[in-house]
């Protein structure tokens, strides 16, 4: 592909994770500053009726929608370890991916990508026979489908095994170690929570396409997307900044759909 | 649509009902007699594994699949009343039949009609507001999916309002009541045990296009799909003599996307 | 039991009913105004985790302890209608009552009452049937506990047939039609949002034993308890104003255990 | 303790393994069998019907009945690695101890053991922190319930710490590795299925009270109880053939609280 994603960047987050009467996170807010959502299909969070509200909060914001599936844990959020088989991961994740396809028909929309959540995404970001059968499935369910990646781990280099359309995402409020790989949440300098110092670091994985750990290593890589988070006291304040950041810099802020690089 | 049944006739049933680590019927054995099946979308039974398991089993026979909803009660069977607002519903109907799509995929095969189940079934079988809901979904998931209804129930009319395509079912082991509705289980005539009374049940329905009820009525319906069952001691003997005896009378078994009048 | 409730009240929420990630009510301050409390069980609402921690809470602030067992429906809230046979209920009862007595215990803590939720409230306050079923189950997990019960409905009725002790309760934000019931929450006038007329509405009912309907019809009933909320913009400051008038007219303000005609 | 369990022993199963429809295991055979039943509590089998069911079946064959808590996943029956906090499988434990112990009392009965299932119990059997959490939550629900360990783990040695009585089983048709484990399932000579050989396996154990190795290392242990299973081909025969083989050579097989060295 001769496209280069150069002056563009996709802003994504995690959406809908509200379940039945229970409210999460700030879905309106968010909406305001992304261009691409990672909506929950029920495994972790979420419920038909959840996904179909995302789904047409999404259509009416021109942000574009992807499955987000995760184990099957509602309690847990899917961030607990479970160990299922390669089988079991497979049909899950195809279950999930087709039943937020037919919820998004519902508003006549479209999935048109995916990132695992959670746990899943963890254990998978380091283990090829994870990513081979999340491929397989995700190319299964629609081989159109833009595979969103963590940056450098096993996720992207699977996806384009399988012939599917790579996302390389970073993280705006996390910060990186040395081997490339985010900062571990119960070390004291993993989050990032304030706005001009997360905006300075995404502007440098933009710009650089590279990666800078907090020991000050570059590491080389593709940043099509940036993650941003909605819950917590500082994260729309953050989030906000961070696009306002991008902008100004003359970085235009697209649905992954529209990332020159990925699209058709 | 010009082309007619005569000749041909489908035989369908409720197929993957296994959860987890339990098993539930006699898969193997109803293939052998069936030419579509009714799969389990795992609100009311199934998981994805089973899922993918039933889905390879059918392409193997040559037998058709079908998405089966029901509402989200494993513990219950979905056969118990839940009062679902439609919104509810019709969410419930897509997530299912778009969970088995991509499942079937998994293995290249393709959904082509639904069903729906158990409780959900009969209370749709008489609210036109219901079926409209479970016929929105359906044909958000595929416009090309079949809708196998109870014949002479709201289901049929409500289909074709959605411009769906339909095919009406009648039971190989069940009786009717003149308001040609099924006799309800409780009522002592509900079941037909016998093969050859089953046998000549069958062939009547099907060469008159109409049910009988206990009680000799005759009413004039579409004849499309016969249903039968694969549990209780009686039911694969009586699947079996009713396919045999269709098939004597020169009757063509086939899938209900090759019947004449489903056909494109 | 010769005493009376004269000059003493309890008020009652129901808590704990947060579920995994999600949080939902505010218990903090409800446990400031409250002397009793509703948990929920974990079918509804809850999960073992959040039953912990909310015992641990109700026991730090004095608040007595009830079970709030309801359907088995968390995406629901146990707010629809699911037609449980019999059996299935009292098995459900005894199986949500008996998790939180053991959960309790962790804490060293007891439960001594019980309510119904929801739907299952709804359903059991007109059917005798229902009500003994919960009454059996309760009586068979600890034949202690008091059956709190809406007033004037059948759970009053068939848990002092049962030997159990009876608390009988009224809403301080809801009126009452002249049928004694709540009057259903779609109509314009079912809630009480002003404090000032919350507290005059408690003052009387308390004052005078009795209910006034919306129409200014006296029925007469014992009024043990207040049943009060903590969600909603006006919940906890009409639930304040309402515990201050009881406790401005020299109304006591104490656990269902401690009510002078519920006490052994 | 002065007694010993000399001329006596305990047979035990799991049972009640059913869920909804779903009919798992032959618990009519196997309560001819043994002499303590280990009852599901709902999280990776049975639900409350099949719970009360089972407790009914336990008390009129005169079978004593222990809780068998295991990981909240039906759908794969508690044999997956879920990773949950301590104070999660603390809860976790309580909730299902208390649950079966309020079932249990609607038929008269009594829960007078535990033992944790699948997944739960391999992980702890290595584990102190998970049985310092399992034992305190046995102790919250009733400090008179007996622990039945698996023989030579941190099972029984965590439970003796918190004053719990324990009983220390091995199984009938599974043979142990130097370590004194079991076997694992995958290796080839893991699983007895000749009666005579597991006849002479169990009396051996019993009489010597130790474990013998594969490899012939005599491994010394308190034998209290035999574990037997009532699934696969040869599960009942196997089961019967070990009981009358101890009768045969006058052991008594008693209950669990009847043995001699747990009696109070």
């Amino acid at each position: 592909m001769a496209a280069t994603n150069a002056g563009f960047v996709n802003i994504n987050s995690d959406l809908g994770e509200s379940f039945g009467p229970w409210v999460m996170g700030n879905d309106a807010e968010v909406l305001k500053i992304v261009k691409s959502a990672n909506v929950a299909c029920g495994f972790h969070a979420s419920d038909p009726v959840v996904m179909v509200d995302t789904v047409k909060l999404c259509k009416d914001n021109g942000v574009s929608i992807g499955a987000h599936p995760g184990f099957a844990d509602l309690q847990g959020f899917g961030r607990r370890v479970i160990n299922l088989t390669i089988k079991e991961l497979e049909a899950n994740i195809a279950y999930q991916i087709g039943a937020l396809q037919a919820i998004a028909a519902l508003h006549g929309a479209k999935v048109t990508h995916m990132k695992p959540h959670g746990m899943m995404a963890n254990m998978s970001a380091e283990s090829a026979e994870m990513c081979d059968a999340i491929c397989r499935a995700t190319k299964a369910a629609d081989r159109d489908l833009i595979f969103l990646a963590q940056a450098n781990t096993e996720q992207g280099k699977s996806a384009r095994k399988h012939g599917l359309r790579v996302a390389e995402e970073v993280f705006a409020d996390r910060t990186y170690g040395d081997n490339g790989l985010l900062t571990p949440r119960k070390e004291p300098n993993s989050m990032i929570k304030d706005a001009a110092q997360a905006v300075a670091h995404v502007r440098r994985m933009v710009d650089e396409q590279a990666i800078y750990s907090t020991s000050g290593k570059r590491i080389p890589c593709q940043v099509d997307s940036i993650c941003v988070h909605g819950d917590g006291p500082t994260a729309v304040t953050v989030s906000t900044a961070v696009r306002q950041g991008l902008e100004a810099a003359g970085i235009r802020i697209v649905p992954l759909t529209e990332m020159p690089n990925l699209k058709h």
